[in-house]
């Protein structure tokens, strides 16, 4: 891979931005990381957004974005790949960088989801999902993590509390996150009396619909700035069946193991090396089958990490140290560049109460739909 | 640019495709174009497509056609830039071999328009334009193309039969492609008695909604063809402001300007060389604005070209030498690719019946919402 550097960072609080547009809030988290980057302009921007089309009435969100920040004449496009198309839109930013045409460029992803009423917003998720074997059966994407889950139980004979512990942990680093959606703190109480929403998965198993935009700049060109460098070292995408009744293995995330290992080669480094995972908690099963498929822990022991206490910020395997999507919020289209921006928070030692004891490598991974299309980038500090 | 080689093409017929769901017809397109290119498989897969979220309420799309055509475990993604969704996803394809990262992706682009009622498709595809400045003022799309052809003929002072060349060239060059959707010749008088879409936009000048799906294999690796070799040697985009009233001259397309001359410059070629032009005539204004910008006239002199019998397959300039987007047929984020496999047609010599007499370089061009994402490509035969 060819060496880019990660040169600025910007994002919006997540919330119901009831009061901002699609582009506002877009060129807010833009503008932003332009300014921490202290570069002028770039020459591409990749937008990674899922839903505008279907929630907002606006597709095309390539040329809106790039005309609202005064980038015109440049190349710009929208990536699709559900909630994993931040990631999409990050990788295919980087291999425009990497093929020599240009030499910076602005990757944004948004979200704007709660302009819709909620049954609708549903229906829209689930096109995430096989429309012929699932959504148009009447499952939710909620139904399809419950089914994984409900397996997931089964087989390794974990109760529901056991996974208390990674929402409790999250919530716990939200606090500290001015850009965080939920910024209190639950225990296990609150966690077990939690409202159901699809058993076995409760309300604080998953994270609601929000709002949120957020960005990088990436350079060929290190650049001066004032900042830590960081640079992307690792940089993989691997798809899986769309449904998850074609998977040989449901409570194993095929494509996650691949893109993980292929992102580890890439960087020539292993899970021990790894300082911050910011993995893509929507559901909590999802947090536990990823800390499995990237290799941080035997199959089917994903909650005893959670539970040793090992997950925290100051732990052996730091996860969702600013929130994650539980509490930080998952705008879907936006939520990876999130991701993104607290790893590089991280690796430039400016995160707050929660920042990392081993600030060198940081690994961000994001899932589209039930694991079909899963994202893994290794960022490095200098 | 890396040298990038198209191995293979593959088009399903554009018609209204009642009996095949959204990935059967892609997959007849992935697979025509892989059996065309002779490899067993590739390592990424592309997608341009801009509304199966509303359409057919299925997003995700790379990850569903990578699943449907067994390419498990690539990368998968889906680029949406409205009606240059597929030139989006060539270009990011292109720029993946580029990058180093893959040596062969397949790029194809779908859409499935005739699933809804003709007045959600309307609806669905004025989302291309500025929701807030455009379309939620009720501007349909034929209607902001009808303000720029309104505007035009009152600048440049032709009557609105001026503009039947276009369209008349159309059909007859689709007579003879086995993909097109209309395969019959029009005449001045059909033109002319045509029913009113929008004053001036009659039916004649416009081209219907459609489904479709197109491919092509691109690599690095020249590989082992029985057909005349095509080479990639300009690839280019270029955005404008995604309103038309905030545009300085609203009958000028700059983007288109400035990506054909980027395209020019890497190609190292001029207009004159150029021996096929597949041009976006989704309306006939569009015709002539791209020939305007494209350098092959003065500006307002676009109707001339078409009068003068020069767009014809064995005139100076040909175009829509397979019945263009009028009468080949326009399912949005396919369309361009169906100018590719064209344009390879003609460089390859395999275009039947309107074969052109000059097939060493070719140009397709691809026109995002009304003119503000604007995508070059120009083809090379040995």
């Amino acid at each position: 891979m060819r060496e880019v550097a990660v040169l600025g960072i910007g994002q919006t609080k997540v919330e119901e931005h009831w009061d901002k547009s699609l582009r506002i809030l877009a060129g807010e988290a833009v503008l932003a990381a332009l300014q921490d980057a202290g570069i002028p302009g770039v020459e591409g921007i990749f937008v990674g957004n899922m839903m505008s089309g279907s929630a907002n009435h606006q597709q095309h969100l390539g040329a809106l974005i790039a005309d609202w920040v005064g980038l015109r004449y440049t190349e710009a496009v929208r990536i699709e790949a559900a909630c994993s198309s931040w990631a999409s839109a990050l990788l295919a930013g980087l291999m425009a960088i990497g093929s020599g045409e240009v030499e910076s460029v602005v990757v944004v992803g948004v979200e704007k989801m709660t302009d819709s009423p909620s049954n609708e917003i549903t229906a829209q998720l689930v096109t995430a999902a096989d429309a012929d074997l699932e959504g148009g059966l009447g499952l939710s994407f909620v139904a399809l993590n419950a089914l994984i889950m409900q397996r997931y139980l089964h087989e390794y004979h974990w109760s529901h509390a056991d996974f208390a512990a990674f929402s409790i942990n999250a919530h716990a680093n939200a606090v500290h996150n001015p850009f965080a959606r939920f910024r209190k703190p639950i225990d296990l109480q609150a966690y077990t009396s939690a409202a159901m929403i699809c058993d076995p998965i409760n309300l604080l198993d998953a994270t609601p619909i929000a709002d949120g935009a957020a960005a990088i700049v990436i350079s060929r060109n290190p650049g001066v700035s004032a900042h830590r460098p960081v640079r992307v070292i690792g940089s993989a995408a691997a798809t899986d069946t769309i449904s998850i009744q074609n998977r040989k293995d449901p409570i194993w995330l095929s494509a996650a193991e691949k893109s993980t290992q292929i992102a580890y080669r890439q960087s020539g480094i292993q899970p021990k090396d790894i300082g911050v995972f910011e993995y893509h908690d929507a559901f909590s099963i999802m947090a536990a089958l990823s800390l499995e498929a990237a290799g941080f822990c035997p199959r089917g022991q994903g909650p005893r990490l959670a539970n040793e206490g090992k997950l925290k910020y100051d732990g052996e395997i730091p996860v969702a140290t600013l929130g994650g999507l539980k509490a930080r919020g998952h705008p879907v289209g936006a939520t990876g560049l999130y991701q993104l921006c607290e790893v590089t928070q991280q690796l430039r030692g400016q995160a707050g109460p929660t920042q990392i004891s081993r600030p060198y490598y940081g690994m961000a991974q994001n899932i589209g739909g039930s694991g079909s299309n899963i994202i893994t980038h290794i960022l490095e500090a200098e």
